[in-house]
């Protein structure tokens, strides 16, 4: 390839016609490595794909590489998935670090789909009780000053149990983490001038459930943002494209997908979805209902069901957030719950983001289970699954954030443990 | 689809047999969104991809948009791309977002292209003047304990000028940044125990350029890294998988990718890559050599060329960073350089990391040319290309890191202004 690499050179190769008038070339030297070089009608090369080769490639540093291409890929040896439902699809907790979850992994939940919306056709209407009714195109919204900053998003219903053969993306994989950019929502409250009689906002999204929920004003005037940008890039059709209604530390359903109407108003609109939905009912006859703020919790991803451990240093992984702030500990137990100790923090810890803690754990052979439980900045601690059901009288429903107790037993297998 | 969505639940539907069970009213419903299910060898849906419709939907309320699946995808109308030449690709900073890059438009460069590496047959040599050579595989990497940090990488190279027609990818567009998890290297270096007279070690990569650099031995016990995670997920093949050398702030060729081999020595073994390569000569005869830690630097990414901006308010955008800790401050000129500003900056400041810059200009329609400059924690300021020509004896060069200046003429049009 020396003789490509020169010719190309002289060329002053810094652009994709040169690659081209030399395929010929980098195709012949990339062929052995099941490069895909896709083009598109133009006969301009689009993609690279790495497939598997047909025969292993037993010493890389004997084989010139694939050169680089418009668009990285991900290793074929790694294939992180979600676990799609009709209606939701669940993010592999343990098959990811850190805190970032990639967006093409965000976990997603819809009420009819994700709608295909051409954004140069896409308006958001703020009206109602404001002082002047606008209309702002996605080219209005990216003209006010930016903020960006990183939080989770969890659906409300974020819990399930009933085997012991659960995965951390089964139990709790309605939760994902990104990098937000978009406006202050306040900002744009401003600009169309909100009357005082205004108490509430109701927020409704572009899809076909022309999803609806209402919002207490005061969240507007808080941390509340319109994103149009996840982890760097456009958001994504599944989180929203192109406009979503972020409001930190809120369960799912009110942070509006596909927001393209928000009215001010003095009362909640009392819509589908805060009425036959997302509320439950509670002890003592009553109902709860606009349950909006994301209770602390963590989850241990490793070790957790379906590997195995040796027995030895084995370091208790987990992530722990809360919808109020920052998470101030997180406590580990490895003797079922007897003792608890203190986990270490992954800095910057961030207000209502997923924040990484690791626990350092000699494991002795013998069977027992281990759990983590966050407190946050408000002294809030995450309770138990019967200190749960005991306050709630029900077992289940929604914001429902017990700690996650996993079994090791005596060979090292992890499962879950229920109702404990 | 109400009755197959009935007819879904009640088979328990959370997994992906079931989809398939019900693929044919799926496909029925989806199909009229031109949405390709692409099915693996098992029959499984293994990806959901969204193309253009053959008719424009003018109303998205109105049909049942695309339910859920395995990995997400960018909009259609969203197309941000890197920019190869034979050796490296260029990151779209002016499409995007926030600080963190999506990891398939992180920058790239290679010295013999990106080799295809089996993570279960790859191993990292740990070797010279220690106590115990030893030999980890990607496992026994991840069971040390974790670390996980934002920061940037940026090539020394990354400077381009020449024609007044260049986009902030083409000037500057090899930085990028991630978030990194891993272990730190100096708690590998402890498991293998350092000899007294070590004061260097060697990193080599597995590429088919066997790329090496000599690294003073006090960067490991500061905050070098060996990482296998990028932004939540298995490192990508081009930024070095499964393991890559992490140095924060410092030049990206000491990053060894595709890492493969550490000896620790008592001298630099000076490679072609700190020889005949990433070194320069400066006024009075000498050489800069070993010139690691990147400078601060900043870049005004909107307005850029080839937008035309109206009269009237503009909020000023870009990125700063330093190779030497946080950003202290940017100040932006509107005036040709005659006055400079302090521009608001994203909170929170990381450490050797990209920080989003924001400052709102009125424009009143008249020709100018705007600048940013950053200032980092040690007092160090980014200086003019005069100022570094003047000071390197040369034109260009590593670690060229110049303010941009941005013409904006009477229209409104934005061209890169050369030499100033």
């Amino acid at each position: 390839m020396k003789e490509d690499n020169k010719i190309i050179n002289t060329r002053a190769a810094d652009n994709l016609s040169n690659l081209k008038m030399d395929r010929r070339s980098m195709l012949k030297g990339t062929a052995a490595l099941g490069l895909v070089l896709v083009e598109d009608s133009l006969g301009r090369v689009t993609q690279v794909a790495r497939q598997t080769l047909p025969t292993p490639i037993t010493n890389a540093t004997k084989i010139q590489g694939a050169p680089p291409g418009i668009l990285g890929t991900r290793s074929v040896f790694e294939k992180p998935v979600k676990l799609p439902s009709f209606t939701s699809a669940r993010t592999p907790l343990q098959d990811l670090y850190g805190t970032i979850t990639p967006a093409d992994l965000h976990f997603e939940r819809d009420h009819a789909g994700v709608p295909f919306i051409d954004p140069s056709k896409h308006d958001l209407l703020i009206h109602g009780m404001v002082e002047k009714p606008m209309s702002f195109t996605l080219e209005d919204i990216k003209r006010f000053p930016v903020f960006t900053r990183i939080c989770f998003i969890e659906c409300s219903g974020n819990f399930r149990t009933g085997k012991t053969t659960l995965t951390p993306q089964e139990i709790c994989g309605l939760t994902s983490q990104s990098e937000w950019t978009g406006v202050m929502l306040s900002t744009l409250f401003r600009e169309v001038g909100i009357k005082s009689k205004a108490s509430w906002f109701i927020a409704e999204g572009g899809d076909a459930a022309l999803m609806t929920r209402s919002i207490p004003l005061n969240k507007a005037f808080d941390d509340a943002m319109i994103v149009y940008a996840q982890n760097g890039e456009a958001i994504r059709p599944e989180q929203g494209y192109p406009l979503r209604l972020l409001l930190p530390g809120w369960e799912g359903n009110t942070q509006i997908k596909w927001l393209k109407r928000i009215e001010l108003t003095d009362q909640p609109y009392m819509t589908r979805e805060e009425t036959s939905k997302y509320t439950e009912p509670i002890a003592g006859g009553k109902i709860r209902q606009f349950s909006f703020v994301m209770d602390a919790r963590s989850i241990i991803t490793f070790p957790s069901y379906p590997l195995q451990i040796s027995r030895g240093w084995v370091e208790i992984r987990g992530i722990a957030w809360s919808g109020r702030g920052r998470i101030r500990r997180v406590e580990v137990s490895v003797d079922a719950g007897r003792s608890w100790q203190e986990a270490s923090l992954q800095e910057p810890i961030l207000r209502k983001a997923h924040t990484a803690f690791r626990y350092l754990w000699h494991w002795n052979g013998r069977a027992t289970l281990i759990m983590s439980r966050a407190i946050d900045e408000t002294g809030y601690r995450q309770p138990s699954y019967r200190e749960l059901v005991k306050a709630r009288g029900s077992k289940g429903g929604y914001h429902f954030n017990p700690i996650t107790v996993w079994e090791i037993n005596g060979n090292g297998e992890v499962f879950l443990v229920n109702d404990r």
